[in-house]
């Protein structure tokens, strides 16, 4: 599989927290990510799942809370997340104009594991994150199906391929090529550890404004390699998904949620009017059973005097995800002759010490 | 067309502000409602679309506003209508799991009229509203197909049924048969005449809590006919759409959505954890031109001080919308033998003062 | 104390629920409130502390929440309890202009029992409540000063006066004098027994809107006694304060905030421009001890499932918090000749049925 | 008056858009700002204002919007912006503890100009934001009186002191001595000129986090001058108030408000626990006529597609007025000997690419 090539790339070294083992969000237990990558003809979209554990999510809810920094956006099911605090099904990605049809294919894959639903007991709420890929993908097609919802779900692993690849197949981030990355950070309480893992679907800003490590990145690109596109408006968006294994309420988990802007904008975004920006948290470690008949449910909640270590690595992680997301990606060509260059093909304007310098000094990933 | 005869059923009078000539939400001007009804076989839903005006709204958008009283629901569209305060489609109304293939009927659409959309130009926000129909309508078997909502965009018109069709052909409300119900009120303010019109989709409630007109109808009909799921939990929902011709900005239009609830309230309802609340506002009065290249654009909003008479005009014509959603349905027998009454069966309950007493009084009706 | 004889008045019976002992907010363990009444020249106004429990609030804060429905208002606080959800301090209420006094009041009784503030701590989030009693009034002449804060915390007890008292003196409720209301209600789940308590400032509504128990009173009033300002727009509003004993979160007493809005509708209003809506509930069962030093914080939750009679419990106790308010209050006369009725003075358009038939059924009252 | 020397120091230049004349928020014709400085015995501390124009607030109101990032705060007034979409009243800013008493004050200068509130007209809305100056300020205190309220306003001007002066003067912004800074910026869209100003009080932030210009700054002075109260956690916070006199809806200038993060963030903060930030936004160009008797009222809106210069001058004109309200503040001890290092005393780690190379270049500052 060609994306095996991208553990040979060089691997960031962004903020002052450790990474987890495979620096994923899979380095939060039971998180796994899948793909359905779509590229045929004038496809260049996919599906991307995020299944916060692997057990059955609408009997066994994780808490959870999602945050609208810029609404120009179509995600779905972000009003209940809000109003009960639960996520009941695995997270879908994809293009703007396929959320209806990912919608369908995570109600289909919920009926069939539930029985129950639309008989003895209520609906699910189908949560969908979206990006708009029309200027690598042929949108209009609607390539994705129903069915690769499932697909995607069932190709989940903590090992997952980041870049071009499933929904992020056509995205373009600082008008680069982008798409799906992930980081995660490991927060130390009083000899407790915890995990903080981040996964985006990057498709935002202009070439200019990128920021590595500090570094205007951008600005050295755009020089050589004006984007296709540069007279166009900036219509991208970026959704961040956040888990963690530190328990916490739905309110914490919100105030997780409005970190992730913190990481978007450390890679120079400062949120275009056409950039819809949301973020939405889980942690395992409170469930909610949907069968309890107890009146009492027990929790346990983080101390707030010790939340700054998850607001860093919220920050960090999201950062760096974003960072893996266009390091990964390869060039490609589109719809019409689009084309959109990657950032692999720019890494001499990366400053080196954003890079960690021994290779084996994160052998784990 | 069998709904004639609902033009003969007894009309409400409800609140003291007076109704638009049809006393549809289609008194304000350029508002139309259509229907497709799916009653073979398990089949008891169908979509009903809300057309703010009769152009392409795409690209000749109308101000709007949102607010969620009780987010338990799958309702998709709102985040962007709270960012950028425009809706840009007809507004869809179905069952809460064909809320995806509403999304991508109502995107396929918005394609066909807008070429340049996923080429030259952004993607277009789909509002899709949703209730919960699975008491009587086999909600597992996705009745609903994409091409549906063209037909009942295609079928929308100013004189439009009311009750047990289109979305609302399966839901319940008090647990007595249910759906679409309509009502307007007119405002008058120095001379100058606006119109404020609400469409329901209702599908909330127990049974005893019903009130109208201050009376308490539902104990009464308890007493005689307890519904067949009386030991469920109402898994109800509300979709409340909401429409004027009286200039406000977003965040006025906001204040409207809020009074929607008042009106809920006023037939009994304690908002139910299961039943999600939500309620769209829009004016015909303040459009956005998505081609316009002009910086600034003129709009008027409504001075603050005289928005009270709007408020109690919400207020009115939902409560009346929902008594007419209940009044024009008849009984219905669903999936698995599972039967609703009709508040139609109960007429003897409700006291004659709410009623209007010389029918010609409305001849406009 | 002239305020005894209200025991002797009717006592309304509004509801399915049974009230607590006291059918006050006193019925949650350790919650208190207390009055100081300024009635000397043209003040006619006041404070009134709500104490969530015994103890030092700052050190021991409780689990709490807000919502704001209409926010026409001036309260403060609101902010950090969305945030942070809890609650660090007595709430305090009193007229808008004087929030200021009671901010700095608020803060010198924190100061005073705690030291460690502004040396080695945070800082404290005084919450205040207002309405604008300006009708009776003399607002301009800020008569509360910051000590009246302290005196109304150290009045407060189990037992309390309601009506025109403490920041109720000068308040007016459908244009009749209104003030401080209270009621509870008792909810039992699987053999456990919780209490809700709420108390109200009300300061809204026009006279004809007022309904008792379905009744439209003010219809009634009206026409035989209008109000003097009857001219003058309704620039009213209602703090509620709700308190239980059931665990909740942050966001589940969030729900129960929302649920006030149902119980001030019942009485009639339609939320008015100029009436601010804002509610605030707290639990005493979920406490955050300011100095604990461990990383997690066990706390129970109320299982979702079982929320709706709380949600009932809100609604009931509001409803009937406020006419409370009303039937508690005599007449008064305030600044410039400016009078108001009161309800007892018309009792005759109160129909029986929303009075308890047997003043001893209640005998606990 | 010694701030003149602030004249002399070095100027930043930060991001891309060319600065207003005077680089102050005050290029928003109209807008003034004012300070009192209280620096006796134990004083470290004093008053800020901002006024959206010179003539009568109450009667004449401007278009507004608030947003809050992070709640942990305790400013009033964000709720009836929220609401109303208006600012009714200078902006006032103090320390926490001392927001009771500039509320009181605020008061007083607008009754004092507005004899018809608590008459016949309602009250007034005073919104007062606040930072925690404690470790340098005896806050316990009660440095701040009422008057100083109005003393501020008097003082406001065009040319007004940045750093350790006013609201700022006990502040402390990355555990360097922070306060007051503003900055401004030009927005052309089709030959139209329009200008956007920014105003903070900062005092927020790790010593470590700072960066300026991409460089991380905080760490080197770290290493040489480690801040006295390393161990203590941040318990700081900003108030960011943005000005334009570009039309806008308040649903725009909340979109603005929210770019105002993006500007905090750029300095280094990753929005800690304690780091209550809240942004305030008006624009000079929609009024609103408190005695306006017209039921529509004609506003400008600026055309969406055009807002993202405004959103990129919030955001570098957010960033620059913190870096000022640093670089104009000198070393300050407080009380208890406590002492804070000020950024002008580490200029050597602060790159030379961030300032402006020729004074003259603007020569108008």
């Amino acid at each position: 599989m060609k994306r095996k090539k991208d553990l040979s790339r060089r691997i960031f070294s962004i903020g002052t927290l450790k990474t987890g083992n495979r620096n994923l969000i899979s380095d939060v237990k039971g998180v796994t990510a899948g793909h359905v990558t779509l590229d045929e003809g004038t496809a260049r979209t996919g599906v991307t799942a995020v299944l916060p554990h692997q057990g059955n999510l609408f009997r066994d809810k994780v808490m959870a809370a999602c945050h609208v920094i810029n609404g120009f956006g179509k995600s779905t099911g972000t009003i209940q997340i809000d109003e009960l605090g639960t996520l009941e099904a695995p997270i879908i990605m994809t293009n703007t104009l396929s959320a209806g049809d990912a919608f369908r294919g995570l109600v289909e894959y919920t009926l069939e594991h539930n029985p129950e639903i639309g008989r003895t007991s209520g609906t699910v709420n189908p949560v969908v994150c979206e990006c708009n890929d029309s200027f690598l993908n042929d949108i209009r097609a609607f390539h994705v199906k129903p069915y690769h919802v499932k697909k995607a779900i069932e190709d989940a692993s903590v090992l997952f391929a980041q870049g071009d690849v499933g929904a992020g197949r056509g995205m373009s981030c600082y008008k680069l090529k982008g798409g799906i990355g992930s980081s995660s950070r490991i927060v130390e309480i009083q000899g407790k550890t915890f995990t903080v893992g981040s996964l985006v679907l990057s498709n935002f800003g202009q070439m200019k404004d990128l920021v590595i490590g500090r570094s205007k990145v951008g600005e050295s690109t755009y020089k050589i390699a004006p984007p296709m596109d540069d007279e166009e408006d900036g219509k991208g968006s970026i959704a961040v998904i956040l888990a963690t294994d530190a328990p916490m309420s739905s309110r914490q988990l919100k105030r997780l949620c409005k970190r992730a802007s913190v990481g978007i904008n450390r890679t120079g975004s400062y949120i275009e009017n056409g950039s819809g920006e949301i973020s939405i948290a889980f942690t395992t470690a409170n469930r909610i059973d949907h069968f309890n008949e107890e009146p009492l449910i027990p929790i346990n909640i983080i101390n707030e005097e010790m939340i700054d270590p998850f607001f860093l690595a919220v920050t960090e992680s999201t950062e760096e995800a974003i960072l893996n997301s266009l390091i990964h990606a390869l060039p490609l060509k589109g719809r019409d002759g689009n084309y959109r260059r990657a950032l692999s093909e720019f890494t001499e304007f990366i400053p080196e010490d954003v890079f960690i310098k021994d290779e084996e000094e994160r052998s784990h990933v």
